[in-house]
């Protein structure tokens, strides 16, 4: 699905099923995390106003959308606790940031944002998992709403991740690609190494 | 105006009008900053949803405000550079945070609100010298009409910031009120003595 090379495991949806308010809870942080990963990085590039505007954009509507999930925490009697360590974001970062550089030399940008397409095709890929469970429990009709709104959302923002980094690329669309494809790898990787630590498999989490 | 004990400066006036690009481009890294730490503090106190919600409100607002004021500065032909140091807000914060604590115990909340507040306030005045300076020129009605809309908003946020400290007291709406007094005062000598130094005045910016 997207770029991704490695499906989530069947387990992970079972968990997820048996407590959306986790779900729920997380992806409230998730949210909030993508929403100011957008705005640092638009601050630290304040020259280029259509990156910029782009990233504002993003950070808003991801400002939209944990409200809404907020909504629905608070709605079923639950609080948000303090946010949890986001192994699988970090531990990306720091895996793509390790990764040798070959052929054409594109500048960090173009990793920064490959990392935030990577990201949002995991989450499209979960929530799509969500959709489809809950799309046969009319019990579960507002939840299963949700999930096709955002599964949309994210691809959207997974293309325009992409677009970004051709652009900070200068346009140089077949290294973006190939870029793109080793940044998956290695998150595919990451994935599969996170699914089989234990405990990680029962955290509901979207985002790894 | 609003809790301010000591006006802007009549050269502060002078220079911002000599000068609208270096206004405008001042004013989006404020908005953007007043996004970013609006998202922060309303990650740091995940549990209190009113918070959160009236927060992330105020993020979107001002993330709105950035794009309005970026789409003047690309307008000009002018871009955003590197943000300024905002001694201001930085001094702000600091000079608060080392004020003794006298009477009833407030959180910690309560003065970082109030920092908000002043700061909200101080730019309100200043969009108001701004406003009513270009109200009789009519090629300045754009900016004009920038400039009535944005001290209007700086006022609301000043409120809710209030608003915002009272709840995280408790209620105790009169010891936040002599806080705000004395958080008022320490602003009004950082203002007087950032006019005071040299090269200051002519730094047109919103906040200090």
């Amino acid at each position: 699905m997207l770029c991704l090379e490695v499906p989530t495991d069947a387990a992970w949806v079972d968990a997820a099923l048996r407590d959306e308010v986790a779900v729920l809870v997380d992806h409230a942080h998730c949210e909030m995390k993508a929403a100011s990963n957008a705005l640092s990085l638009a601050a630290r590039h304040p020259r280029d106003a259509e990156l910029v505007r782009a990233l504002t954009d993003l950070a808003r509507e991801e400002i939209d959308h944990f409200q809404r999930v907020l909504g629905l925490v608070t709605a079923r009697g639950a609080a948000l606790g303090p946010p949890p360590v986001d192994a699988y974001a970090a531990d990306l970062r720091k895996r793509v940031a390790a990764l040798p550089r070959e052929g054409a030399e594109l500048p960090s940008l173009v990793d920064r944002l490959l990392v935030g397409a990577l990201i949002e095709a995991r989450s499209c890929e979960r929530f799509k998992l969500l959709a489809d469970a809950t799309a046969a429990r009319p019990e579960q009709a507002e939840l299963h709403a949700l999930w096709a709104e955002l599964l949309a959302a994210e691809a959207r923002h997974y293309r325009t991740f992409v677009e970004l980094a051709v652009r900070a690329a200068g346009g140089d669309r077949p290294a973006v690609l190939a870029r793109l494809e080793r940044v998956a790898r290695v998150e595919g990787e990451l994935v599969a190494s996170l699914a089989a630590a234990p405990g990680q498999a029962s955290r509901a989490a979207i985002h790894g």
